[in-house]
């Protein structure tokens, strides 16, 4: 860093602002630092700066599958706030398997993140007591922790959105209405049915009722099965955008009422337009970064439990009579 | 460790196997070995382990924007090779920006990464070249580096894939084919262009060609200019899945025949479906994360150039008559 310093014709302290990302340099002059850098190639030592420092400015975010255009969006808001204050991060999908996401964040303390944000995919998080315990703060979002972990949590009002969609399709004249969810044990996909079965009250048919991970065979078995009951459905409610795209697929132009949780980006253009109740995946990876970043910074109020709203977009799909 | 041995009742050599993810640990003993670790708080410190060692299993990733669902495929498989060689991501979005990029690999190479894969922004790369000398590998993928830089690169056959849509909408009776591209500065769309104006010969005409980042305003007035020509174009073909999905929105419904370079999850559903030329960004993402561990286990054989084949996969928009 001396060499860098002289170099560059500046003091020691303002390569370390540099090097650092610290505000109070010009701009001129920073650049004048990093080609400095660049011509002596010094690189920082970064682990032994962690050993003096302990803090590795890197964050660790699990999602669930970062090819699912909801995660990556929220992932990539993470990251816009995660560079904003310096911090880089490390990544990792669970695919939905509890095993595989207590790895993820395993291996990450083992990194020794300064943080962690998590969508959880399994129901007990009690491996992460001892990190909480040791001042590593833990951001829950999508989904909440097991019982027993108080952590901050940013969740969309998913059993709100249920309702909307469900009330939307009821209020088309709709009264046979079926639902296409996600397994049960995940907690958006339980918190959806309650809002669709809230919405029916005693129009609810469990019969109407199909709950398992996205599949275009299985979503074609269940819709053939319900269209052959004697009272078959004339709407559906699909509770996520992979089971949305699954079912227009196994619809095959069959002219059902439909309205989708989760917006995506082609809902627009297909006939009729798909009607969605629209989460803010990027709000959510926003929300859940500054709250990490607040801990970080210091603050250890209480734990905060934010629900973002959701809002129903009629396009066409959700619109069609009975 | 040692109290993690003595209360999973195994040897230390077991543990330090378990910890480090290496084979030859019989699961449910690995599964005890996790439950005492778990139960003791123990995690290991990675940072002394790299100044031990000199490896942090951890690889940089650059990309534009994992929200961009080419790059989030890709990135998904890089992630999926990584962790078979039990290693995590470190990942940036460049944003099309050289000096991010720069900042991006510099950063990861201050973390210490064990290697690089880089979707270049810029045309420099002279930045990198003390890394490499220092040792670590890096691949770039989708774009090749700048010129001076010997490094292992997997790209598509851009130029073919452009030939090919250009041919297919001439053979379906086109003459008059519009091209919507991203910035020429960016590799893959001046490959493409090339092969586009290749299959056109005699038939280009530089009043149907655009080439500029993709937004809905600037498409629609290329558009418009284009189609008040005296000679029209009757067909188009777009650069890049974000310049087809901007197109769609831009024709409104006008009946061009289109075909796009990249597939894209709805294109089947569209009516007309929609023609592309796929890349395949997951075998892009995999073959260079295998490249880079070939790399890092000591294989230092003169440097690899990939280029993956591209496929048209007709669906109806891409065979439509003038």
């Amino acid at each position: 860093m001396k060499d860098v310093a002289s170099a560059a014709g500046v003091a020691l302290k303002t390569v370390s602002r540099v090097v650092n990302g610290e505000p109070g340099v010009n701009p001129a002059t920073a650049e004048r630092v990093r080609d400095a850098i660049d011509r002596l190639g010094y690189s920082r030592n970064e682990s032994a700066r962690v050993l003096r420092r302990g803090r590795t400015s890197t964050v660790g975010l699990v999602i669930e599958d970062v090819a699912d255009p909801f995660y990556s969006a929220l992932s990539r808001a993470v990251e816009d706030v995660a560079i904003r204050h310096g911090c880089l991060l490390l990544t990792g999908s669970s695919g939905e398997e509890p095993a595989r996401e207590r790895e993820l964040v395993r291996t990450f303390c083992a990194r020794r993140v300064d943080g962690l944000i998590v969508v959880p995919a399994g129901g007990d998080h009690s491996y992460l007591r001892p990190e909480l315990d040791a001042g590593t703060p833990a951001v829950f979002v999508d989904r909440p922790p097991g019982p027993g972990l108080d952590v901050d949590t940013v969740l969309s009002d998913n059993a709100g959105g249920a309702r909307l969609a469900t009330r939307h399709l009821i209020a088309h004249g709709h009264r046979r209405i079926a639902f296409l969810g996600d397994h049960p044990s995940i907690f958006t996909a339980a918190r959806r049915l309650h809002g669709y079965r809230a919405a029916l009250g005693l129009l609810f048919d469990e019969r109407l009722v199909s709950m398992r991970p996205p599949s275009p065979d299985t979503a074609r078995a269940d819709l053939d099965r319900m269209l052959a009951l004697d009272r078959p459905p004339t709407a559906l409610f699909t509770g996520n955008g992979r089971l949305t795209v699954t079912a227009l697929r196994a619809l095959g132009g069959r002219p059902l009422a439909l309205v989708g949780f989760d917006d995506f980006e082609l809902a627009d253009l297909l006939s009729p337009g798909v009607t969605v109740v629209a989460q803010d995946p990027g709000g959510m990876g926003r929300r859940a970064a500054e709250l990490l970043f607040r801990r970080l910074s210091g603050d250890d109020g209480p734990s905060e439990h934010h629900e973002l709203p959701v809002r129903l977009v009629p396009r066409g799909s959700g619109e069609r009579p009975p």
